[in-house]
């Protein structure tokens, strides 16, 4: 965990330069009751008081926290340089910056990236009144570029660990293929595989409410909520969403059942069609997936292929990236829709790790849908889960 | 839990009424992440999505939400309009404000209260963006006073569970006073409070790193950092800063042993003077805290009784509101110092409970410091923790 720290800042300092910003703000307060998501990659431990953690393109790292939270930061050791204040952190602030002279200096906000928007408003406007008679108030800017690099760029590490999160998971999807019969409810499948993950002693990659997430036939919301009663009868297309997390990194995958009827040998044709035409979808986006790509342009590539195969498009993005958080922010593979704001007209970069997810519905059946998880080099797009090319059978 | 979220619900609408606005807007996305601390009070689910619930002083309840999410939300059943989006949440948005006509519209941000600041800097600009063309933008307010309000007034059955968890803590403290003893690790002390915390199946009510803190001698940080390999040895003082969450609600305790030396019957006279101090000084600011209280004049009690008699003054607030979260938010007995904001100059209310943790330091022996927990009532503040009247002796 410090290695991969110390790593991260180390990457933060080099981006920096690239990006010709001078300094990079973290400033929290009772941080472990609304993380930052820049305190997990770049410091490594929680604080009560507000506290300033610096990086700079110079290489400096320093921290400035209240007197009883610098002990703590100083046995992570991540900081060389920590400062200590008892009635308020403005004084000494403004200090270190008056010393660094920084001319752009990155905080943690930002519409459309989540990852990279960490910092409180409450926060920003107390953050503002310390800096009020600084020239520094003037030169906050957003860190969006550094986190979309930050976060976005998997060093060797990082991939094998997002490997390893990857084959557990798919490991015990084998396992629920033997498992799965009719009469049983979405919930009994899910704690099938809590159990798994209890057993193997893995983290849930996602809020434990949907994950994993089950849906079985044609009455189901399709995702984003957890499993039901609902039970599992023949006809179903069934389709799981789920992922955990090793070493800190996680993974995002999802695959699709079908229920045979008495004396079904496959699924109807209506099934694998719309099954095919989720891997093929899939397949395409991939092979379209390069470094400099448009986002929009690579979810079009499946979109397209769905709607003009006669089904509706999917109401979500095609995939996002995923780290140390399933959905890792940065650039993500999305339509221009307003929800979105800049992400569509970001560019894709090498050693950025996306899911692929589009779905479809196939009428009286349930949801088919696949999400595989691939890795942008400058060559060929590769599959880090190794992809599921036919409907399972049960 | 769903009933506990009701009872909040209606607990809002009554001080939004109270407080003369007509509109709480809770505005998240990818909540999972950075869990805006109203949540858990007043939602009970996360979204992955933008998405807006609304409460309003008339007691309606309504989410917008992405149309992944919606489902997730109506199972929960506490919003009863829930509201759905594809591209955008903008469109839906304004018509719901439309209709409502609020004047008032509190949102979640704060310079002073981490616990009513959940918005972040992103998001709030995202909110000003969609409401720019509307008379709304204009009418956002801060809900600290929401928030102080809501997480402020415990009910009966909030103080139940505090006590419950206050309990299972003091049974705990108690096998450790049988277990110290001279050689033993501030690590492995620890280590033993966290077997009787997986024993009893609880959860911590803070950061593991520090969850529970251990501290022997002179020479420790004495707050706010995790237990390290220092041993316990005779002459020292040992104080632990620990707590547990029973069904959502927190303890914070701290309790104050002496080490005795070889022949020692009892603590050294400048060690018990110490921790007498402490005692006495928690004993005069309960007398003296009740409704309509400063909060910086309760600390002060506490404080000019441990300067007259010495010692150093403590370098933190006496006491915070414990409940949800272990630092709850709203109002705190503190000082007027920088950092604090507007917190030090608010009035203390009947229902609320707080900590109260003095400290000072015993030259060559250790840190003397006490945590109680105390509810406000129009009458005598009520202890909830049974106080710690004597030094332990190991």
């Amino acid at each position: 965990m410090n290695r991969m720290i110390d790593e991260k800042i180390a990457q933060a300092v080099d981006i920096l330069r690239e990006k010709r910003i001078d300094a990079w703000l973290i400033f929290v307060r009772e941080s472990a009751t609304m993380p930052d998501p820049a305190l997990d990659m770049v410091v490594g431990s929680h604080c009560t008081w507000q506290t300033a953690y610096i990086i700079t393109a110079g290489g400096d790292t320093i921290a400035i926290a209240g007197s009883l939270d610098t002990a703590n930061i100083e046995q992570h050791g991540h900081f060389r340089s920590v400062r200590s204040y008892v009635e308020g952190i403005g004084p000494e602030l403004r200090g270190v910056l008056k010393d660094l002279k920084p001319k752009k200096i990155a905080i943690n906000y930002s519409t459309s990236s989540p990852m990279a928007d960490g910092l409180t408003h409450g926060m920003y406007l107390q953050l503002v009144e310390y800096l009020n008679d600084t020239p520094y108030a003037r030169r906050l800017v957003s860190a969006e570029e550094i986190f979309a690099a930050l976060r976005g760029r998997k060093s060797p590490q990082e991939i094998r660990h997002i490997r390893a999160a990857i084959r557990e998971t798919l490991d015990i999807y084998d396992l629920v293929t033997g498992y799965l019969r009719p009469g049983l409810t979405e919930r009994k499948v899910a704690d099938f595989i809590l159990r798994e993950v209890r057993k193997r002693k893995l983290d849930l990659a996602w809020d434990p409410d949907h994950c994993p997430a089950v849906f079985t036939g044609p009455d189901t919301p399709g995702a984003h909520t957890g499993p039901t009663n609902r039970t599992v009868r023949p006809g179903h297309i069934l389709n799981i969403d789920f992922g955990v997390k090793v070493d800190g990194y996680c993974s995002d995958l999802q695959r699709t059942w079908y229920i045979r009827r008495k004396n079904e040998k496959q699924a109807p044709r209506e099934v694998v069609r719309g099954f095919n035409v989720i891997r093929d979808a899939i397949k395409m986006a991939a092979d379209y997936l390069r470094p400099g790509a448009i986002c929009w342009k690579v979810d079009m590539v499946a979109r397209k292929h769905i709607t003009s195969s006669g089904y509706d498009e999917y109401p979500h993005a095609l995939g996002h990236q995923v780290g140390r958080a399933a959905h890792d922010g940065g650039s993500v593979l999305c339509p221009r829709w307003e929800r979105y704001g800049k992400l569509p007209y970001m560019k894709v970069e090498a050693q950025q790790v996306y899911t692929l997810e589009p779905r479809l519905t196939v009428e009286g059946h349930g949801v088919a849908t696949i999400e595989e998880i691939v890795l942008v080099t400058p060559e060929k797009t590769k599959f880090l889960s190794k992809p599921q090319r036919r409907l399972y059978l049960v």
